[in-house]
């Protein structure tokens, strides 16, 4: 058989497969994975440089599959390439529950899958992130003759990604910063589910992808062109020092009856349709799951091409471990995500006396510290360096010709931001980094929300929390926030309420390693406390003023982030007006949800009212509060003491109340 | 005094003004209103048909300051055009409490802001609604000699709005649109908080807006030339079938010494370079809030000019109603915000017994029967319509030339969309709805938040809720988005487990005016329960399956949604075991807080031990349970049945965890 037989023969299989796996599960998407298999196979078959045996290469080609939904394809390009996790069992029970192969690509579920796919938009950002840590990487360790981190990623996206907002942010950035080896196959087949895109997305693609200075090549007959999409493909490797997008001209659901219609989008083709497009591609419609010998053995010399590039990696790597032996180490260090032991001798201390800082510049003192530390440390803000105070370290800003550089500038696009945090998560040895405001959490949740499903230790530094921003007012005050971070699985949400929280705060960032941290930080000063500390903070909340044992009546009231000065204010005023009150710190409900029974009955003995005071909605405040002051209407515009007053948020309110709690 | 000199002196006086304000207030940006003042200038001096008097005239230009932050502005541009609500003692109290000069603009405070603004890339997706807006009432009303609805939508942004990706959404409907009545003036200064754009934001907004099939205009000198900017604005009038962006290159704090720069951004200028503008300008640096009496006069004449054209336009009107009484009082009506009384007859019935049917599909049978009835119903789904079931009644989807059509295909653009949905609503005259999966609130938060902000009565038709989504696995399926909703002000949230209750909740959404409705629908199929009801759902929770009177132990079991079925059936089991249960179904907290005391008591008596049973986060259910089945991890992908049962959602666990509970 000759070479351009065997692909298409190739080709024919893995749409053949793709459409059986969503016959058989009677769900799933056939049609994007019938019109990709020809870019598919041109990638798994040809033109990547990975090794199926070991997907932790560091060097390997990145693949995305950004429209998640055709996540059939992606499954039987891994199974014929060979990755372990996916074997024929796999293909049977796609989107069964227990199969790694779940309805859309999850990156804890299948080693190999990258990143967690199928919201659209989010896998072509996360495949920027990817490349803007290869190309970090690279420009910071490799060496003359030690190219060690030269790899591409490769994304497949389709129409709905590039209507997503989310894309013209990350890949206006992308374009910004002349990422040479990222490479994008848009699937350009004119249909999403509702129908043809002439009814909604006519926009003129070429020119949107020039305008932020991409390459871009097309492809005319992407059904039947293989060799033309391997020549595109190794064009856009030719092109340095800009992203390149290929526009491929493809047939959704091709071999399908149904072909190019909406109709082979969603649902599967049903079986009769199924045994035409295998008869019209020359199998068998009475077997399933049938891969032909000759296609096994194309996908064998594929892997084995694979271990061979990976090999003499490794060569060169323990060549360059040889001759930099400091860097090697530091790069074992961080794909390993390990620690240097003497961490804590760069954190800042904080002591009560010190000139009251916002947690935003205590925050942006550790970051700084721990960033001359930790190279693996990257990061910026989406325009609000200045505010975030993420760069108290003066770090270089990264830019084209400067990927080395450490510190990013986002521009305002805080979605784009999240995502390609993802994709640096994913690339491996990095902490990556983002900060805007906490109210534009909402801005960017699309993404945040995978950081918690795909476990990934991103670091999001949220500063001007509450109403305590002030003037800015409602538009700018968040309210939902606190409740959303704290509603979803894997997030760890920390509002410290000094310099000494602060840094507990990091430090349970560093340790947590199942999921993302949100530190939620003051626009405005703060004292350090008396008895704040970090260990209290990390555990989630601790007695930072506690009972005097004079008074016959008792109370506690708990706070977080800026409301713990007026409370321990209040409790001064308590304990004049004869209440004894204990002031418990609580900057994080699922760090102190993890403690012992015993530690949680001492924080909160029983029998002890307790009022919760913190400047957010009070949903879910009834698990630990009898009564509480918050925020249970939008905030106002105003100087943020007024606004604050306004709402309760005094020592003397704050005392009223729990005095009339007390007992 | 020349025209142009006076224009001069009215440029000037504003960029003081702004600047004095920011000054005063110690907060604030004044470096956007004096670069943008000349815009402004043009803008409601000449440009604009609105009349100060009058700011409800359904036919006025609408004006919408995409960049927020640059409020002083158009607080002073209001206060010169003779808004009543924005008195020099405004303009004194820029961004203090109480005052209706709040940090960013906020419709509900004043009259004369179309849109809340602020959070950036909102303005600028509401513009685009507004102009959709003219244009399906255009299309739908306008009669030969009768052009009624024919007002421009004017908005100046920032590079901020153009990074957001939510403006490449929006901006991409409306150049597919072809909105020739939208006009939008980009202050391209070059500077954002963190600096030069080269920082991030390098694309070519030309190419991109080309490729958006948008007009693009540019003004070379818009800091001076304000007769280039007027022409341009005719320009773009010419230019019926396009949007059209006016690039107007401006110089950020234009006066001050430190023009041109990140310093003059978000910062007072201080009170030396605020003097040494005012002298610049030619002011006396001594006097504060300086308006000279020739621009007032100048001002006077452009309110007058728009008075004239308001009684013109009143006449037309009038003539209109004469010639199509019909039209014209439908008119009325939608501006009014009133229901026909006979609105009950047109809704679908449903019985016990009926087939069962998700209630994504009675929505859309009642939905169609609304937009048969209510032509003040317009909207559609981001890319999902035979998902959503929005559709259902076959209305005819709105494109260029066919702008009266009520069904919108927003494309996958899910922000684009939210914001576009709070435009069309404060244009007047619309009941606006969008729709995705549940999850993809996520994606649209930003705008959804300000619809909840500025009470628009938007409805968001949210399908696939929960695990019941099955396959498409966690990706997809939503477990904190009911915190979130139930976390926010003025948002409304139901959650129905049949077709009646579906009903209950749309009327609860068409009585409810103060802010937005959440509709979170079920994908799979749903019986009609024998106890069901419209008005029970209204009520927020009521008794689905009361006591039996049988059994020793009570126990009260609380569901919403799909959960409502295995409840009842729990209760069956819990029948036979001796056990008496009560279900409640609970398809929305905030219309039950609003229900009387006595009324809530009845639903929940006290001794009787409730669980409660929703699949989504528990965050808040300790209000009003004691223990519950919900969701603490993500979910899986699998049929729905399967994952249902994984975490627990089965008649028989409900039935055993009731048991436990009961006493």
């Amino acid at each position: 058989m000759s070479g351009s037989d065997l692909d298409q023969l190739s080709i024919n299989t893995i749409r053949c497969t793709a459409a059986e796996m969503v016959q058989k599960a009677k769900s799933g998407h056939p049609g994007a994975p019938m019109g990709c298999a020809p870019m598919g196979h041109a990638l798994y078959a040809h033109a990547m440089k990975y090794n199926a045996a070991n997907p932790q290469w560091w060097n390997r080609d990145r693949f995305v599959l950004s429209n998640g939904h055709a996540c059939a394809l992606q499954y039987v390009l891994m199974h014929l390439a060979g990755y372990k996790d996916v074997d024929m069992e796999q293909l049977k029970n796609f989107r069964q529950l227990g199969s790694r192969t779940a309805g859309h690509p999850e990156r804890e579920l299948l080693e190999g899958v990258e990143v967690t796919t199928g919201p659209l938009g989010q896998g072509i950002s996360n495949a920027v992130g990817l490349a803007i840590a290869q190309a970090n990487l690279a420009a910071t360790y490799n060496r003359e003759g030690y190219e060690i981190f030269n790899n591409y990623t490769y994304t497949i996206c389709g129409d709905g990604c590039l209507e997503e907002g989310i894309s013209s942010e990350a890949c206006a950035l992308a374009g910004h910063y002349g990422l040479g080896h990222l490479i994008l196959l848009y699937d350009d087949n004119h249909i999403t589910i509702d129908g043809n895109t002439d009814i909604a997305f006519t926009e003129d693609i070429t020119k949107r992808f020039e305008g932020m200075q991409w390459q871009v090549l097309e492809v005319a007959k992407g059904d039947t062109d293989l060799s033309d999409i391997l020549a595109k493909i190794e064009e856009a490797k030719k092109c340095t020092d800009k992203p390149t997008i290929i526009k491929v001209h493809t047939t959704i659901g091709y071999g399908s009856a149904k072909q190019g219609t909406s109709k082979v989008h969603g649902s599967p083709l049903g079986d009769d349709d199924l045994a035409n497009v295998k008869r019209e591609f020359g199998f068998d419609p009475e077997k399933h799951f049938e891969i032909p010998a000759e296609v096994r053995s194309l996908y064998q010399s594929a892997l084995a091409r694979g271990e061979k590039a990976n090999k003499e990696w490794d060569d060169l790597l323990a060549k360059f471990a040889e001759a930099y032996p400091a860097e090697y180490a530091e790069l074992v260090r961080r794909f390993k995500g390990e620690l240097p032991i003497d961490l804590d001798e760069c954190i800042p201390k904080y002591r009560p006396g010190d000139k009251a800082k916002a947690t935003r510049v205590t925050s942006g003192e550790v970051l700084a510290a721990l960033m001359e530390r930790l190279p693996e440390i990257v990061g910026g803000s989406a325009d609000l360096t200045a505010s975030n105070m993420t760069n108290m370290g003066k770090f270089p800003v990264m830019q084209k010709g400067a990927m080395q550089n450490r510190y990013m500038e986002f521009g305002i696009r805080e979605h784009g931001m999240a995502a390609i945090l993802n994709g640096m998560h994913a690339y491996g040895g990095f902490l990556p980094f983002g900060a805007t405001f906490v109210n534009f959490i909402g801005y960017c949740w699309g993404a945040v929300r995978l950081s918690c499903l795909s476990k990934q230790q991103v670091l999001y530094v949220m500063t001007h929390d509450s109403i305590d921003l002030g003037e800015d007012g409602p538009t700018h005050q968040p309210i939902e926030m606190l409740p959303l971070l704290r509603a979803t699985p894997n997030m760890s949400t920390i509002r410290p309420c000094d310099g000494r929280e602060t840094v507990g705060a990091y430090m349970a960032y560093l340790n947590n390693k199942e999921g993302p941290t949100t530190l939620i930080l003051s626009r405005s000063g703060l004292p350090t406390f008396d008895h704040s500390s970090p260990e209290g903070a990390m555990k989630g909340a601790y007695i930072i003023d506690d009972f005097s044992g004079k008074g016959d009546k008792k109370v506690i009231i708990i706070a977080s982030g800026t409301e713990v000065l007026q409370s321990v204010e209040a409790k001064k005023l308590l304990t004049e007006q004869g209440v004894d009150a204990r002031v418990v710190s609580m900057p994080s409900w699922d760090l102190f949800e993890k403690q012992i029974d015993d530690y949680k009955k001492v924080v909160f003995p029983e029998g002890v009212k307790r009022l919760m005071v913190e400047a957010a909605s009070p949903l879910g405040f009834e698990r630990y509060a009898d009564e509480w002051i918050a925020m249970t209407t939008f905030g106002a515009s105003g100087p943020a003491k007024d606004v604050k007053a306004k709402f309760g948020f005094t020592a003397e309110n704050i005392c009223e109340r729990a005095k009339k709690l007390a007992a």
